[in-house]
C-alpha cells in the first residue's frame, strides 16, 4: 500500500481537498492519503515550496507528493510531475518543488521531470480552475497505483526554479531572513543553524538575544530565545508564547547574527 | 473497500470527528474516511446541503456519505439514509440531500430512502445532543460493512427538501444571487454558466464586470472578473486576490446578467 | 489494521502533523490514523487532558494514541507510554493522560506505564523542538505494530498528575465551573450532570436558567439553555447560537447551580 500526500491553499472549508480525495481512492483504492497542509497562503507558492521541502523526507521511499498552490491555472503555464531520489511528484510547474530539486542536484541524486500531456490520466472533464481535481489528483492517484512517470508526458529539464532569498555574510556574522512563521508563533529564518559556532548574538526587530538556547523549554515562559528549529535553521521564539505578535514580525524582516562578538 | 465520507459543522477543535472516526472503524475497520468539510457554519444546512452535492458526484460507487449539519437534534426530528444512485447517504432529515435528490429525480436516477428507526445499528447509549456520534455514525459504518437500507427503518417519500433560491430572467438576462463564499473569497452564485452565451455583463455590489474570463491566472493580479467555476456556475472572482473582501460581498447578495447588452 | 489517533497543539498550516504521519507510516504500513484534534491551544494541557479522555473511549481495543502537547519539549520532562485497559498511549510526562488514569483507577482497570528510554524506537536523529516527529511517533507507531510496552522502557508508577478543579457543594447546590468551550460556543462544565435532580436552576455571569433542557433544538433560537452535555456534564448553550459570545465567557468561569430552590 503506497502513501500519497495532499499538500495546498485550498482551506478545509468547501470541500476542495475530500474531492480530490474522492477522485484519488476512485483511481486508486489502496493509496493511504497524508494531508500535509491546505493552510498555505493563497498563492504563496514560496510558503509551498518550503513546507513540502521540509515534510518529503520523513516519508517512505515510493511516496507521492500531490502539491497544488496554483496561482497560474487554466494559463500556459506546464503542469508536471517529477521522480526526485525515490519519491514522486505532482505539481503546476511554478517552482513548487524548487528547493527538492536543489537538494537533490547538491548530493548527486537523480530527477526526472516530465510535462503532464497524456489527458488519458487525467478526468474526462477538464475545467480551467481547478486542475487540482482534474488533473492533479487523478495523475497523482495513477502514479500510486504503479504506472511510469514517462507514460504521462514528455521529459524536460527545465522547471520552473524560484529564487529564495539566501543569508549573507557580514562582517561580524550574518543576515538572515523570516522566511516562515508556524503556528505557535515561532519565526523560522534561511540561516542553517550550523553556522551558529562560539558566542552567539541574534537581533531582531530592535530586539537582542544573547545566546543560543537548545529548546522552548529551558527558559521562562515570555523569555525571548533562539534555537536551531526541527528543520536545522535558526528559529526566532517566544517560551510559551508567541514571537510573531511579541515581536510584530513578517515574513522578509532581517534577523542579524552576530558571532564571537 | 469501501469508503465513507464526513460532512459536519463541527470544527476540529473539540474531537467530534475524531470521535466519529473511532465509532465508524470499531464498526467497519476497512473502510477508508475523508472529510469533506467540518468547516460548515454552525446550523448552515443549505451550506451543507451545497458542499455536498458539488463533492458526492467524484466518489466511486458504493461511497457511504454521512452529513450532519443537525440543528434539530434531539427533537422529533426524522433521520435519514438514502441510496441515490450508487451512492448512499446518512443524515438529519432537515433538508441536507435536498440537492442531491432533485438532481436525482431529474435524470431519473433511482432513489430510495429510509427513516432511521432500528436502534440495533446505533450506538448502545443515545445522548438528546450528538447523534453524529450516537446514530450517524455508526449507522454510516454498517451501511459501509455491507447492511442492506431496508434494514435500518421504514421507507419514506417525503423528505424535508429546502428551497434554494433559482436565478431569474429579466428583460435583459438574469438576476442570481451569491449562494457561497469559499476559501479563497471568490464568490460562487446559483446561476449555471451554460447560460452564459454571447456577450456577458455582470453587475455585483456597484461594480460592472464586461466580458468573462476563462480562468483566474488569465488576467491581472488584482482585476475583478467573471468566470464559470468548477461547478459550472458563474463565479466573481478577485484575480490573485479575495472579492470577498474586495466588495464587502455576502452569500445572497444580488449579481445581475446582462447579455448581448 | 489497528487504528492510531492524534492529538496535539501544532494546528494544521505547517506540515507538523503530516510529517507525523509520514513517520508512523514508514514504520507500520498499515495503521489507519484518525486526527482527534490538532486546535488544542498552544501549551494548554488541561485542555488536551479533557479532549484525549471524551475521545478515547469510543476508539476500539488496541487503538494507539499519541497524543503531544508538550511545552517541556527539550527539558529533562520524562516521555512515556501507557497501557490503560484496552488501549495504549503515548506522551510527554505531563499529565495529559491524568483523567484517564484516573478513571481507570477508579474502575479498577489495570495500568501500566513505561518511560520511554529505549532509543531504537526512535527516529535516529533527536532534535530538541519536535518530539512529536522523532519520538512520540516513531513509538506509537512501533506500539501500533505490535511491540510490547515493556521494550520501550523501565516502568514507572509516578506519572505526573494535573489537579482538575472539581465542582464544590454548597448550601442550597453546586460550584462548579467552565471547563471547556466548544467549536459552537457552548460552555461545558465540570459537574456531572448526574447531579441534577429535581428543579434545577443554573446562574452563570449575571444570567440565570430556571430548568434543564433536553436538547438544543427544543428551545427558540437565541435562547440560552442549561443541559447535559454529550459526554455527561453539565453544559451551557444558546440554542442556534454562542454561549461564548452572548455570555463574553471564558474557561474558569463560576457556575452555580441551586437544586430545588
Amino acid at each position: 500500500m503506497s502513501v500519497l500526500t495532499l499538500l495546498t491553499d485550498f482551506g478545509t472549508q468547501d470541500g476542495f481537498v475530500g474531492v480530490m480525495k474522492g477522485v484519488i481512492w476512485d483511481i486508486c483504492p489502496d493509496v493511504k492519503i497524508a494531508d500535509i497542509s491546505h493552510q498555505i497562503k493563497p498563492q504563496n507558492v514560496m510558503q509551498g515550496a518550503l513546507a513540502l521541502s521540509r515534510v518529503a523526507p520523513y516519508f517512505g521511499n515510493g511516496t507521492v507528493h500531490v502539491a497544488v498552490v496554483d496561482p497560474g491555472v487554466g494559463t500556459l503555464r506546464r503542469a508536471i510531475a517529477a521522480e526526485i531520489g525515490n519519491q514522486l511528484y505532482v505539481a503546476p510547474d511554478n517552482g513548487l518543488l524548487t528547493l527538492l530539486i536543489e537538494d537533490a542536484e547538491e548530493k548527486d541524486i537523480p530527477i526526472k521531470i516530465v510535462e503532464l500531456q497524456n489527458a488519458a490520466y487525467w478526468l474526462h472533464d477538464i475545467t480551467s480552475t481547478f486542475h487540482g481535481r482534474d488533473i492533479f489528483a487523478p495523475v497523482g492517484a495513477h502514479l500510486a497505483a504503479g504506472i511510469y512517470l514517462k507514460e504521462l508526458g514528455r521529459p524536460i529539464n527545465d522547471p520552473v526554479r524560484l529564487i529564495f532569498p539566501q543569508p549573507t555574510k557580514t562582517a561580524t556574522g550574518w543576515n538572515a531572513e523570516i522566511t516562515l512563521i508556524d503556528h505557535f508563533g515561532n519565526l523560522r529564518t534561511n540561516l542553517p543553524a550550523e553556522n551558529l559556532k562560539g558566542n552567539v548574538r541574534v537581533r531582531v526587530l530592535g530586539h537582542e538575544i544573547n545566546k543560543l538556547t537548545k529548546s522552548y523549554g529551558r527558559s521562562a515562559a515570555g523569555d525571548l530565545i533562539a534555537l536551531a528549529d526541527s528543520g536545522g535553521f535558526l528559529e526566532i521564539a517566544v517560551a510559551n508564547g508567541s514571537a510573531e505578535k511579541e515581536l510584530g514580525a513578517q515574513a522578509g524582516d532581517l534577523v542579524e547574527v552576530i558571532l564571537n562578538g
